[in-house]
């Protein structure tokens, strides 16, 4: 292990993390907060900083890492980004309990959105601003960000800290340049951020919050970006406009792409971007998911409490798909108690999730196609044992190393699955019933299986809300410390996308080889 | 494909369900039924022959099968082995919707379980004869059974079969001699069969049914033997004596053991039993599971209504586990209301069922050992490049090519089962209350989402009851005909591990290659 080479790039990163966090500092000065709230962030920006010009000063005697030492590094910066960045919640008193504050920043940095802050309305502005920040951060991967001010090195190391860490099964061919690339998407993603911010300032106030325009709008879009979702008034997206809801929709489904279709698109290669297979797939699975919901909602399958008008279907449709698939999770009305055929389609959808390259979470639609390719070529090669399989992918040929990595990447996220929810099983807080209050009206729901099944998949795929006990109106904070602990380990192994975290707690990772 | 080869052996199992098909028959007129009751099974026995007989009359060019033509095959024996074996139920009138027969005859073949039938008191002795000897039959499966029959070739065409049809990853050394071996497994299953008959009649008859003594011995021990657990009096097993819960409780465990351990121990090798690594997991996984419900019974996790002695608590987490982990399915209280840790756990043992190479459905023990070294395997590859892989399964070295087998298994189980979740979600029933009446009272329960999730897992691991609103104490009665096809063929692909169905829906299949 090159420890003093990881050192410095994690020393780096936590330099970064103390910039980053002189933003809510900021807004905490700009809304006057206590002293302490100041200091909330003032105290763990001077501690990060710190550690990380200390963690500068030992020399690496090789400058290059190896595979291993890319993914346990990964798994190690946001483990730490996480353990520091949840600091300022403690001393601010918002989320006095520090592994509360681990879980929700946790799932800040992962895009995550699930939150255990039960009522929104009594934290801080500081608080809301690092939250919704950290969705934005970790968007496009702390790393990624990095690479820009990290020297570009020829040995690969730094392909392996993409590989660990960008989403999808494989990295595609627009990486070769790396450090260029990176920045040209860093601009696409700011650019996307920044128009998205100016649409929804074009939409008026939400009444009652006039003074928060500008602030909703940049939270509101954070959680866009990064598909992260962390609500910041009562209902999420309850209380914005049809207009404001259906340009979060758009831009939620717009950050679900691949960002590299963005690229091709700058450079003029539009019909590359159409002839993408995974582009096909991921917007016909979005609309044939509206469509089911939309139905099932217009159709009044089965009985529900809401009365849509026809607009109104379309709309929640439109936007819980988008949000639920980018795994971003803003709601803006109460699915947990829609029909079943809208509910199971969402948790489909929260499933696989959007595009391999976006900031989104899930098992990615690219996975989804190489499987069912797979399994396609597996079944004609039984058929005929001479079959030269064909299959391709993207316009390549799909070799079989690709196929099975799939398949273990599935039968991983299967284990995991599983065995989280098994462990989630141990908690106190089963079987116990709780009031929800939501636009469906008031009623009782049980911490059931359900619940337990939906906060995984949530958590795994980094999408937020889930159901029943932890559906959209209600939070994860009746959870006890240890599901919590499990639950914030599932949401970064779902965010690495499994293997950095196996190779972290590996103790062959640590040993000489 | 070789047609008039596969009509032959189709038509000698038809032959052979017409003969099997004479013991309901018998027990139809042992009890007087009604004529009706007896053509109802006259007809078919007349039908399935005379089809079987013509079947033979053909030639066949060449007497060896591909691989393709034993996987289809296995797959068509079983569908026209249900379509057939389901006439006696709409003729006689206890389940006059043919749909719904079909569901409850492949529910027996695949020794599921599962039932349409909402009082089961209703139902004459020969049909209930039928669905729980189905069990038996479907045990050790069809086609292994044809296999003593038909003449032994060279040309590996019957192995081709048993791979097909027989449970598990891989088909043990054991079957070099296959026809001898294939004898040797029959003679073990039906000396268990004759020994669980005896034990359970060493019992007093259950008060009410004194009359009933032999013929519920034998439907028990039918349903223990194939692990499939239709129910035959009202609440499963409930009303049976602790003794005979036992009794069943501990041969459904020997039942779910790789029949080939049984071989070994014949022939004195009891030590490789114990050196078996997936006989070892298999009691440590049961051992666990009966731990945890009972400790969440005894410790009354969360609140449930039953009050059970420890003596209670302890025989209905060992019969459950039991029951539930060989895929039997058979109940003795009623588990939907149990603690959440005994239902995941419950869950979970239905997940992954028994041994491979017993009566027993699900993923099978093997399998999950496989992969989880597999993913180890991956891990030490990825952390050290040079690693040479030196995993061992069963004393054999676990070359990378099983290993993605077992991924490529779960990753299409995975897929199958959130197809299949899917589909349920259109049944109107989805959202309908239910009225339950059990031993833990009279209490009404929603069709929400974990029926239709745990409908499918008691289908596609072959097991029987589920929860909520397809709970032990409910039926599949209320689904719709297309939800009852879906899990009926969930059913079949379970019980054949997936390829062969998959084989048999593809076009190039029938297609000349």
């Amino acid at each position: 292990m090159n420890y003093k080479k990881l050192g410095k790039i994690l020393g780096k990163i936590m330099i970064l993390e103390g910039i980053l966090m002189l933003a809510p500092l900021a807004v905490s000065i700009i809304y006057r907060e206590s002293v302490q709230n100041m200091l909330a962030f003032l105290i763990p920006i001077i501690i990060v900083t710190g550690i990380g010009l200390i963690l500068q000063i030992p020399k690496p005697e090789r400058d290059n890492l190896y595979q291993k030492e890319g993914f346990a590094l990964t798994a190690i910066v946001w483990i730490f980004m996480t353990m520091f960045g949840a600091v300022p919640f403690v001393i601010n008193g918002d989320i006095p309990n520090y592994i509360d504050a681990c879980f929700e920043m946790m799932s800040g940095f992962t895009t995550t959105g699930s939150s255990i802050i039960s009522d929104i309305t009594t934290v801080s502005h500081s608080t809301l601003f690092w939250r919704s920040f950290s969705h934005w951060i970790g968007g496009m991967g702390v790393l990624v960000f990095v690479l820009i001010f990290i020297p570009e090195s020829n040995d690969g190391s730094s392909m392996y800290l993409l590989r660990a860490e960008s989403p999808g099964p494989q990295v595609g061919k627009i990486v070769s340049k790396m450090k260029m690339t990176t920045r040209i998407l860093y601009l696409i993603y700011l650019g996307m951020t920044v128009l998205e911010i100016i649409i929804l300032m074009l939409d008026k106030p939400i009444p009652g919050y006039e003074n928060e325009h500008l602030f909703f709008s940049l939270l509101a879009t954070f959680g866009c970006a990064g598909t992260g979702g962390f609500g910041f008034i009562p209902g999420s997206m309850q209380l914005f406009s049809p207009f404001s809801q259906y340009v979060m929709a758009i831009f939620l489904i717009l950050f679900g792409c691949n960002f590299s279709l963005y690229y091709l698109i700058l450079i003029g290669k539009i019909k590359e971007v159409l002839k993408s297979e995974e582009f096909r797939c991921y917007f016909l699975i979005i609309s044939t998911a509206i469509a089911l919901v939309f139905i099932s909602l217009v159709g009044r399958f089965d009985s529900f409490p809401q009365d849509y008008t026809t607009e109104e279907s379309f709309r929640h449709s439109l936007f819980q798909v988008a949000s639920l698939m980018t795994t971003a999770g803003y709601t803006t009305t109460d699915y947990d108690v829609w029909p079943m055929l809208a509910k199971t389609t969402l948790v489909l959808v929260m499933f696989f999730g959007a595009m391999a390259g976006s900031t989104a979470g899930g098992i990615k639609i690219s996975r989804l196609v190489i499987a069912l390719k797979g399994t396609y070529v597996n079944v004609r090669t039984l058929i005929n044992p001479r079959y030269v399989p064909r299959a391709r992918f993207e316009g390549k040929h799909l070799n079989q190393k690709i196929i099975n990595d799939v398949f273990a990447f599935f039968t991983l996220y299967f284990l995991i699955f599983l065995a989280a929810v098994f462990l989630l099983a141990f908690d106190p807080v089963n079987g116990d019933t709780f009031t929800i209050i939501s636009d469906a009206g008031t009623y009782t729901t049980e911490h059931g299986f359900f619940s337990n099944f939906s906060a995984v998949l949530t958590c795994i795929s980094n999408v937020g809300p889930a159901f029943e006990a932890v559906g959209p109106y209600a939070s994860f904070a009746e959870y006890s410390s240890l599901s919590k602990i499990v639950l914030t380990l599932t949401m970064l192994i779902g965010r690495l996308e499994i293997l950095p975290v196996l190779i972290l707690f590996n103790r062959r990772t640590w040993m000489r080889s």
